[in-house]
């Protein structure tokens, strides 16, 4: 295939005329057991291919650190999160061909400023939820002891690192996410709306996030600006099935959740709106609208 | 063979019974222009001399983290930090050749919680402000969010790891380190006895501490228990000039300041006592008793 | 006080009254399927265990490196390595966690001389075989490059590291150990004891190895000066029962092959003697006399 | 000014239709001492300029290392390299700003196969010398072998790394690099080419390179297919004058040969031609013819 001419999204200032951030990517599985690697590194189009550019996302290939999270053998998730080029790091190979996994989360980083380090990259774990997150807080460093501050007192020492997605997850939290996730993000998102707006800070919040307890996987598709990341779900188990003819392992409720579809063939691929939710268990895909409130 | 007990000086309880942690190691050099090499590396006794267990400090030889801080060039000194051992870090080997400053400081971190990264090692920086510390505050996470709730709202975005070392700098920071180094340690101290004794948390800090910004080297020795890591300082040129006798560029107000001196001949070295800060500049070493007062 | 003398076990001079290198130490597992965290971080005094320092080995307690290999979920087996603290390092704690295996290496690098990189630390991996190795090859670069012209030219490009310990597996694969594993250490052993006397060079080769195909695991004790790091072998079951006492997962037939003890009680323990080797399998250990030969 | 369309060059394909590597970028300074940063930060297209792709060469943005070797305070060269990203590594911006050098080499790895590591990323430096390379041996694990033994036996220990940039090194020092380095390099062309035919590999070598031992600054554009990475010089002081307007550290003899020119002004830049060296000193710039031939 001729080479595709860089797609309007990479362009590098968006709709307000204001450079862009660079863009993470995220994939998330649901359905039988699959052995890691079969989603995050065979595919012609995986998570970390590094013979094409992203075609919606980040311009780096090799982002600045990579992650994933799987449900398994224990009740609590394992993570594995590492800072070399993702596709040459042998460690992950070998992890993603050895373990398989209902559920998992994998993530590439595009830093927004942190520090490159283990403990910036995603996903996040606290207790049996993992959490990844392509977005950002706008303009963080004047917000940041703010929000900080709204974090519970008990669950602030467990912040390992200094990314504000990290903290986006760490304030959902504190707003309930353990019993009510996609309730406790529209919080998060309100509550961040209004601290950056007392601060003079437009467009607060960019959200695509990923996350799950073992049980569902979760996603949701938010930005202030409402012009956010992409985020996409397979319609069915064939559009898995598309990306790997020879995968007998594929059980007819494995969905993916991806910021950008795996393959060519994007029919088989659903966007999730603006504004939207999703949860993914036994196959089905449920929507949920996704509005920001302020926390009670 | 039946085990061997610990050695007394490996003794990992304190006085008081409780488990002791891991200590860090530091110097700090003020003087003529010297080589980095010449005391960081060159040194039979040096900082990163693997062939010895640390006499009075850590049980570990590489330590979970190295980094130095110098003066030199610029307004605002450089620093070069990194994880990996230091003695083989060829990196460290060549900076620490090429190039020569009138005051730096260099640390071996020993962990005692926070992640080995980068950005959790020592020298922290501020403007023209280096510091390092050797110690701990106990029980961290028990108030940590305390003493991040007293640091400036400004300086707070500033703060890129995770220990309580660079807390325990921001702290001194937010009570006027830049104007009163040492009456800004002693106010930090403070603090953090208040906060640590509201929750019940006895022989709160540990505090051996190093800093400078480029003009005069400080150095502080106290801690709650009155019973601190080893402090000491050289007495005239005579004493580094025994660690190398060929070293030509030692001038006469060459002083070290060091967690345990760099050679077998202690009576070149004084050891600073409890409760006590110094100050160093143009060879003249200043001694001030470190009193510890809540801030204002 | 005065400085203290090293203590004897740390006595840094062999018999010989060389000076001794670092030495690395490793632990082999075979047995029905165990998380491989049970053995590697979980007891008392495990592999990885930092409160201790080692009690026949090392000095250091971190090591320049940390890799396991396992089989389990492929026909080939997996392999980490990495070059953080182990004790430190989440990624190897989650992956130790999250997979079980019936045959598995382990290994803490000491390094002698080489860089502390990925490439460098054990297990090594051909196929389907691991490898790993405590020990060295007397001033190996003065034979390096005889060594190297040994090794089959097709299998000289899979060499990814430097280690003379890297060296010594490829020999041994040239020398047949996919058929014959015993025999070709005894030829590379061989090999390499002439190699070093052409060059005047005593005491050649230091060789304590671990390796295993996922069918058998072998070990070998052997050194040119008959004074070689020590191996151990459980012999029974119960000597990783008194490890961990909750472990309902250990069968009868569960192995352990270890540079030391894991644990105090030493008469579960048995010492593989001088110029042996062994082969585990089935819970069955049986002994060999290894005899170095010149390759035929 | 508008995205451009990726330079042909770009194109993934070279002129046989086979599959392009990845390419290495890298600069070389000779003039009056400059703070390394003038040239590899500062630059609005410096050499790890992120913000915009590579225009001539490699896709990542981030490299797979990072390298600088630079002539100082001592007689052999100090060198840094690092695997983390360039742009976002602090020990690299601190140790640029305070060094200051009259002659350097600083180069960005894009990996061809052979593991991400610090021993892997150039300069190589041996003695007085350093050096980079973009460019490779084709197929070279048919041939790596050949080509160790041609190295000389005593030069063979210092290789510590696994590139074939690293051979090409060895091999021009085995060459006599160190009298006549532009004849070696033709013998080591030369012998590669007459190594891989033997093998049944055409275009053998792709060979940008840049070398110095202080006094000059050598560079050869050459390739066996005639067909080779760009490489530039500055004609004047005035080019290097554009990018930094506001440099007043600049001497009339200051010249610059890089991969790519460091600005849009592309009449200040001289591009080398195939099949050419040139040797960089007192500001002279003479050119060479480069022709392999077999080695003596």
């Amino acid at each position: 295939m001729p080479p595709q001419p860089p797609h309007p999204r990479c362009n590098r200032r968006d709709t307000s005329g204001r450079k862009k951030s660079k863009m993470c990517r995220w994939l998330g599985y649901s359905g039988a057991p699959l052995p890691l690697e079969e989603l995050i590194l065979k595919p012609k189009h995986s998570l970390i291919d590094q013979s094409l550019e992203s075609r919606m996302g980040a311009t780096t290939t090799n982002g600045d650190g990579f992650g994933i999270g799987w449900f398994g053998a224990k009740e609590t998730p394992g993570v594995y999160r590492g800072i070399q080029p993702a596709w040459n790091d042998s460690n992950l190979r070998d992890l993603a061909g050895h373990i398989e996994s209902p559920l998992f989360l994998a993530h590439i980083r595009a830093a927004t400023g942190t520090a490159v380090q283990q403990t910036n990259c995603h996903p996040f774990r606290y207790k049996k939820w993992i959490f990844v997150h392509n977005g950002l807080i706008r303009d963080v460093d004047r917000v940041k002891r703010d929000l900080i501050l709204a974090i519970a007192p008990e669950l602030y020492p467990k912040i390992e690192g200094t990314t504000d997605s990290e903290l986006i997850f760490y304030l959902a939290l504190t707003f309930g996410l353990e019993e009510s996730p996609l309730d406790a993000l529209e919080q998060t998102a309100g509550f961040v709306e209004k601290t950056c707006a007392d601060q003079g800070i437009d467009d607060a919040i960019q959200l695509s996030v990923g996350l799950s307890d073992g049980k569902r996987l979760l996603a949701a598709r938010y930005s202030t600006e409402r012009h956010s990341r992409t985020l996409f779900h397979s319609k069915s188990m064939r559009a898995l099935q598309q990306i790997h003819p020879h995968l007998r392992h594929l059980s007819p409720d494995a969905r993916a959740v991806v910021s950008e579809p795996l393959s060519d063939l994007t029919d088989q691929w659903e966007e999730i709106p603006e504004s939207t939710a999703i949860i993914v268990s036994g196959g089905k895909v449920t929507t949920h609208a996704f509005t920001p409130r302020f926390p009670n």
